[in-house]
């Protein structure tokens, strides 16, 4: 009979839980920790091991996956308040899912492993209904040694997983060119969709018609659909994008990236306005406003 | 016997070729106008009729195809130089298939039928390698008897033609909005990729792994490539983004769009940096050269 594997979740926001969901559907036995009650007590109902202690979590895990916010909190969790790394098992494969600055991502992985622990870069992308169908894609940087031990995991979590290299940093520097992207084309739907609505268009032909044009994207396909329907159900909300292309602003440091910059604003303004937990689509409400048109869902 | 079809094209650049001999394989007589010897030299030869006189090529087509590179150039065809309305028989059907100002096509269109022709203001999508194969997408704008009329000609040229409403405008909209949304997209591959190159990421890997993420865009995905090889060989070159995002930013009138406008500074100073006959990915040049970094077939 094989060994009854054990993950940790740190962390059930929609990532997280789609993560910590999927690893119980495939028999794994699964610590979830969040600070909200009631989360917990719906994590236990779909067969989960709920923790208000990441220590307590931690000790019993062979993988312990990390979704908090960012890099911040993720060292909390691994070397402050949460003593994650010092209550773990030596070996304990740690894998970072938090999009966070690259060079803070090498330096956890490296303090893990000095304390004796395998380590994973691994950012995710995906969204929240990839994640509840294990069918994330997983950007990830480690040793060898790391990935054969995390394999059953990652194989529970994700639809596809990248080896980018053996060096933890190498997933969150490709996180980071996709929040770039994903960033820039969340505001350029919301560029498009407003000054469609300002000239006329109908928002939903506009939406069919250019997803069969080379004006399409992801963003543009999955975002716009909010932008018609005008729903700002946070799926991923605004604040999101003030800090990961914060960390592109930041790290690009003399190198230029106007777009980036430019996106960055408006989500910031859009923040700055008393949206920043709406989903992210709402930065075509800050233009909308700006603009003197309604969007749907516009009062 | 049904009746042999008749068409005109003018214009055999990259679009117009494709649309032209897309034309003659589904057994329409097409003429085709173009001011290069070669280019006509070699239409003959696909089984095409060549002329170097717009209003010969129209006299006797029901359906004319206008190609050219703008607004002012299709007012020359139709009414100016080219002579072409003044030509065609009455009931001849004119089909705009390039990117103008909206309320320019408009005005065409509501010229054309007051000089007993028909009209459709219908901008196409889809790069060069759908309108060689037949397959382009058309943002289509005109009355019934327009479309019954141009109906075998439009299938032999387009996957899927949108019709947007009776009236011409609707789309050269909607193609504004497409090249919005496609110009943006480059400028942001441009800065992914070469902020890529500047942090050391394998840009193949890069192009790779963002097609399967939420950053991914139809530009991404065809521009990106341009970039991974080192290909500037013009597809689509950068004066043209130079003049559609200029469209944008001037119809957009108060409307913000900042990203439009960042993206089109970025094609103005690539262009007045020499490369403005060369493909669009060019950008990305100017942004490595502005790093300091060389992407792949930059010397």
């Amino acid at each position: 009979m094989s060994k009854q594997l054990t993950a940790a979740v740190i962390g059930l926001g929609s990532m997280g839980w789609g993560a910590a969901v999927s690893l119980v559907r495939a028999g794994i036995t699964t610590h979830g920790v969040d600070i909200r009650e009631d989360v917990l007590t719906q994590f236990s109902s779909e067969g989960g091991v709920s923790f208000t202690s990441v220590a307590e979590a931690c000790e019993t895990a062979d993988v312990v996956f990390i979704f908090v916010v960012n890099g911040p909190q993720t060292e909390d969790v691994m070397f402050g308040a949460g003593n994650a790394v010092a209550s773990a098992k030596p070996g304990t494969v740690f894998i970072s899912c938090v999009t966070m600055e690259p060079s803070r991502a090498t330096d956890l992985a490296a303090r893990a492993e000095a304390a004796g622990m395998l380590a994973i870069d691994g950012p995710v992308s995906g969204g929240s209904a990839k994640a509840q169908s294990g069918e994330l894609t997983i950007m990830a940087a480690g040793r060898a040694e790391a990935f054969d031990a995390a394999q059953p995991y990652l194989d529970a979590v994700a639809a596809k997983v990248y080896r980018l290299g053996d060096v933890a940093g190498k997933g969150s520097q490709m996180k980071m060119i996709n929040q770039l992207l994903a960033g820039v084309h969340i505001a350029a739907a919301a560029e498009a969709m407003t000054l469609s609505a300002k000239i006329g268009l109908d928002l939903g032909v506009v939406h069919e018609v250019i997803q069969e044009c080379a004006g399409n994207s992801w963003m543009f396909g999955n975002r716009g659909q909010h932008m018609v329907d005008g729903d700002y159900t946070p799926h991923s909300a605004v604040d999101i994008f003030v800090k990961d292309l914060g960390i592109v602003a930041d790290e690009a440091e003399d190198h230029p990236v106007p777009l980036s910059h430019t996106a960055l604003n408006l989500f910031k303004e859009t923040s700055d306005a008393g949206m920043g937990r709406e989903d992210d689509a709402a930065v075509a409400k800050l233009l909308a406003s700006k603009s003197g048109i309604k969007l749907p869902g516009m009062v």
